[in-house]
């Protein structure tokens, strides 16, 4: 009966002690992180850009309900973004044998370790198609390569992963985080990356995102 | 950004003024009901097999981990279930418009109104498949029909619907609730759908549970 939940919990703040509160929640070693930009890319993002915020990422088996409240001697973070990692949802046998052998690790924290955060909602036409609507979105079919096939010719060098949030609490602002690592000499690919899957004549899919920005970070710890 | 999450809850209790604690927080009028059996099929339910119980089931778009801690005073419901509604992972197109045309509706209630609540959890194994792997269970495909076909031929007499527990928090010990209504009946046929789910020769995908029981129950409210 044993199972395999984790959620990921990402916290930033002007103040460091604020997040610094949350490090004993940690499984793993967490991970720390200086904002260098906040990014809008479909919509404004939740807080004003801001640089120079610290930042903190741990992962747990708690679940979020138990987050503590904040209060006049507990601040809560500025901001607090959070999903769960599920299984796969559109990936067949084929290209996960193929992902899992070439995917990059997680970069050691460095002064060249750039992180981009990017949560992403979707508009309720996508979540109206079915499955077969939406996985098709992922192939290469139609003379457009898709999601998958794009994606697949950046894994050695762009360490990726994916947490969800839909359907874990009533307010959710995005249904998924995108978490992304990777050397600062590759910024130019990760931007090309980026680009590619939002040109929605080869990614078609793009076209149900509704609300998007990019938070990107230095990993410093 | 109006969100739609509707949670389900199935709350029974000895005492009737314990589930009616719950009345309030239905966004709907709540179903009411008297349980009549829990039958094992896989493993051990969490609780004797006990009839008479009452029970109620609400639905929601407030988040469960609101759901009031027990108390002296307040205590709580001997069996609690819940799950979230989502979009269907595994139907498509085709078959969810032949769904949507003849599934029954739920039912009145009434002393002839049969429901049954069913918490499914699916092994380790059927969670490290592939989302194409998985896929293949539930068609019609290399000489078996598989669990679309299957629960197909039944879903004019018989109502169905089906909530999420899987990744909404650790403890979870069902993935699943499938919820079931017909009349007395239509129990005989009921029985039948059951039989031909569980046989693994015509649908393969039942290997994979490792936990399972049911909640016979009259709707009686």
């Amino acid at each position: 009966m044993t199972r395999s939940c984790t959620w990921v919990h990402f916290l930033w703040d002007t103040d460091e002690r604020t997040v610094n509160r949350y490090l004993t929640r940690s499984a793993d070693p967490p991970s720390r992180y200086r904002i260098l930009d906040v990014v809008p890319v479909v919509g404004a993002p939740p807080v004003a850009p801001s640089g120079g915020m610290c930042g903190l990422r741990y992962e747990t088996t708690v679940p979020p309900s138990s987050l503590a409240p904040g209060g006049p001697d507990h601040p809560r973070p500025i901001m607090h973004v959070w999903g769960v990692a599920q299984h796969l949802h559109y990936t067949d046998r084929h290209a996960r044998v193929d992902l899992d052998t070439r995917s990059r690790h997680e970069l050691p924290p460095s002064e060249q370790t750039i992180a981009v955060l990017i949560p992403i909602r979707k508009s309720a036409a996508w979540w109206g198609l079915s499955q077969d609507e939406r996985q098709e979105f992922f192939l290469n079919k139609a003379g457009r390569e898709g999601h998958i096939a794009i994606g697949s010719r950046y894994v050695e060098g762009i360490s990726r992963r994916l947490y969800h949030r839909r359907y874990l609490d009533q307010a959710a602002p995005y249904d998924f985080l995108t978490y992304f690592e990777f050397d600062r000499l590759d910024e130019p690919r990760f931007r090309m990356l980026l680009s590619e899957l939002r040109d929605v004549r080869n990614n078609p899919e793009w076209v149900y995102v509704e609300h998007e920005y990019e938070i990107w970070m230095t990993k410093v710890g």
